[in-house]
């Protein structure tokens, strides 16, 4: 009876990827409120509860993906909704949670502690309340030092007041890699500013490099100093951006539909721009309905990988993704160890890589097949669309307005999903603390 | 220097995969020589060595794509190529260096015992001679009995000549998988007949399960008897079927361009047909190109599964799937060990299904990445177009006589390579007999 019991408690507890998991809901579904009421909406009506639980989830989420302009829609209120959103989601629900617990000076509990830690990806417990800090200080300045760049240009163009609103929530839409805009147009109109363009893609790849890398380069700024996972992190990153970016210069410089027309300098601007915005911004500078298919498809797979674990970017992230790539190659030389700089990786750690990836596409693909059922559009714009809601994205082909109820409350909880993490969530549904005691004997397989 | 010298022997010396690659390429090249002849064309001119070469290819890697019509464009000379590329490719080119060896008399060796063990997939050498009697006789048996099934359909049809040429072409190109016809429209005007969609599906269905599934299923029996290999082959084939047959006949029954006007009975045979063919034949009783998006999505992800090892099909293989997604429930569970039928699976299968996968994931998407670039075509029939290739399926949404040079030269490498098999062809291009005698410490990598 006890046994049964202690079982009972061990199956239903609240372990931390499902406090994280119930953390994203509820902060979805209080935003959804919000933004129903018509004080939300310009034409004071409710825009309706699947409207608004979507655009919640999108903010929330930071995805991005809108079924209404978010210039144009929503008063001042559902903006300021909208972007606290996207700053709690970014930040991550559970720093929030500690934020709350120092104001009230409660005491952090051993297991809010756990949450944390599973939020922010650190080995350690101690220090955690400092990191927490360190956290919310240095996204505070980091956002603060990227909209005083982009007020050099919002000011002079909006005056002061909208140019600084405009600022704070770019600034703070690109460093959460939100992508949700209220210029209406996303940064199509700023295809020539270096300035803007250059300060958003900044704070693109410092949200999505993982809070951890930054304050590993920060303490310790030399290369061999740092930690196996920031190095991984930061080389594959700069790998993606660099052939990423030649890449698109060569696929799109001559397409008509996005950067034909533009200078040398607006045309390596917009590659840049579009070799960063998967990593999982999605701020666009070029029409991404316009992209060829080949375009497309890289922007597909670059979204899927996304940004880097312990960061507000999604996707499966860049050293998920290298992690097997470096042990396929491995497997393939017929080696007996995985090693990258010098440093051998856990079969532990492989094992999470292949799961987390395979969920992935297993998942892509069924909502894509879902969607190819419930919408009457092209299968590579589902298949876009789908990929950019998994990985938090919001990149659009532009059929996110035209989807069905059926299709929004799908891309919803893909969203939702790829925010809380395709393990996370697997491990908030099938986690087990016991392990059987005995081993059955190995089974011969002929595989391939 | 002694060292140095043995290092290259090792480095460039000829194993297994590389023979199996070397002779695949080898009986591809003889026959586009032969086909490029004028004599294999009906209008005595010859068709062009790209085209002769794709032919080729796609009947030693019996993967069913044409450029022409195989009933209207060849000579008897030529089909009678094709069917004996198809023959010889399905047995396998090391089946074949055996009857070769068994004829002549010469002994063989030990490597070439190797290369046998390494093309059927078998763990034990001894008995291997035997074992390819066997396949042999096993499959003349098979294509005997699948020939005579159809002859009673055939022959009151075309006479008793062309009757019988029509049965064995169609036995033979549906037990190797090989998706070739000689009717002109594939088996669309057998769709009520259950004589031959029966006959065919049969055939496929053994042709894909491996021969070393049916020879325990024939010696053992009983399914608890039969090897951890056979139970999860079948298994899975039989779920896929099943649950493929179900789908189809949802997604499809009311499309006005494939089955609405179906009755029930064809309505269910062409949905059962629709599952298996894509395992990896490559006939086709309804139109694919008429499909909806939602079919033509599944279609893929079955051809991109395809048949089981060391059988005539093509794809990733059943079994390797199967091993990742148990593999990827257990790592979900927290499960220290991979577990199936009371059985432990291997760490090496694992990583070995993982290689393959991937590769064959990277290989899918990088091929349509470059034909999205050299075809004007729709995304999503490039992507069935190269899944077809890679799987070694044949089915075509109707590209493929419009493909460019450099678009047939791609997926002609494409077969090669799905037929060679991923993980054969990687092998063959990383393999190493030495293995480093000092580890690395393990790096801490957070992933997801
Ligand atoms: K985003
Ligand atoms: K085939």
């Amino acid at each position: 009876m006890e046994l049964i019991k202690s079982h009972l408690f061990i199956r239903f507890k609240l372990n931390p990827p499902r406090i994280l998991a119930l953390g994203f809901m509820l902060l979805i579904i209080i935003g959804a409120l919000l933004l129903n009421l018509p004080i939300a909406s310009q034409n004071g009506e409710s825009i309706g509860f699947i409207n608004a639980l979507f655009t919640s989830a999108s903010a929330v989420c930071v995805t991005g993906l809108v079924v209404v302009n978010t210039a144009t829609h929503w008063t001042l209120f559902g903006q300021t909704v909208i972007i606290l959103l996207i700053q709690m989601g970014g930040l991550g629900i559970m720093t929030m949670a500690t934020i709350v617990a120092m104001i009230s000076g409660r005491k952090i509990s051993l297991k809010e502690r756990l949450v944390i830690k599973e939020q922010l990806n650190q080995e350690t417990l101690s220090g955690l309340v400092k990191l927490t800090k360190y956290v919310i200080y240095l996204t505070l300045f980091i956002e603060g030092i990227g909209a005083l760049f982009l007020s050099i240009k919002f000011i002079p163009q909006f005056g002061l007041i909208k140019g600084i609103w405009f600022s704070v929530f770019h600034a703070v839409s690109a460093f959460c890699n939100a992508g949700f805009d209220i210029t209406g147009n996303s940064l199509m109109d700023y295809n020539n500013s270096v300035l803007v363009m250059l300060t958003v893609a900044s704070l693109i790849v410092l949200g999505g490099i993982g809070f951890g890398v930054i304050l590993d380069v920060v303490r310790n700024r030399k290369w061999r100093k740092l930690s196996l996972h920031s190095k991984l992190a930061i080389s594959f990153t700069v790998f993606l951006i660099f052939f990423g970016t030649i890449i698109f210069y060569i696929l799109e410089s001559n397409n008509p539909l996005t950067m034909q027309e533009f200078t040398f300098k607006e045309k390596t601007l917009a590659s840049l721009f579009a070799s960063i915005t998967p990593r999982t911004a999605g701020f666009n500078s070029i029409d991404v309905a316009g992209m060829n298919q080949s375009s497309t498809l890289l922007t597909i797979i670059l979204m899927f990988i996304g940004g880097s674990p312990g960061s507000t970017a999604g996707g499966v992230k860049t050293v998920t993704m290298l992690v097997l790539i470096i042990s396929t190659i491995s497997i393939i030389k017929g080696e007996r160890d995985v090693e990258v700089f010098k440093r051998r990786i856990p079969y532990e750690t492989i094992f999470k890589s292949i799961a987390i990836i395979m969920i992935g596409i297993a998942l892509v693909f069924f909502v894509t097949f879902i969607l190819t059922l419930t919408e009457d559009q092209e299968f590579l714009n589902i298949l876009f669309e789908t990929t950019s809601a998994f990985g938090t994205v919001g990149l659009s082909r532009g059929i996110t307005p035209e989807l069905s109820n059926a299709g929004k409350l799908i891309l919803t909880l893909t969203m939702y999903s790829g925010r809380v993490g395709p393990l996370t969530l697997a491990f908030a549904v099938g986690y087990k603390e016991e392990h059987k005691r005995f081993r059955y004997a190995e089974g011969n397989i002929t595989v391939g």
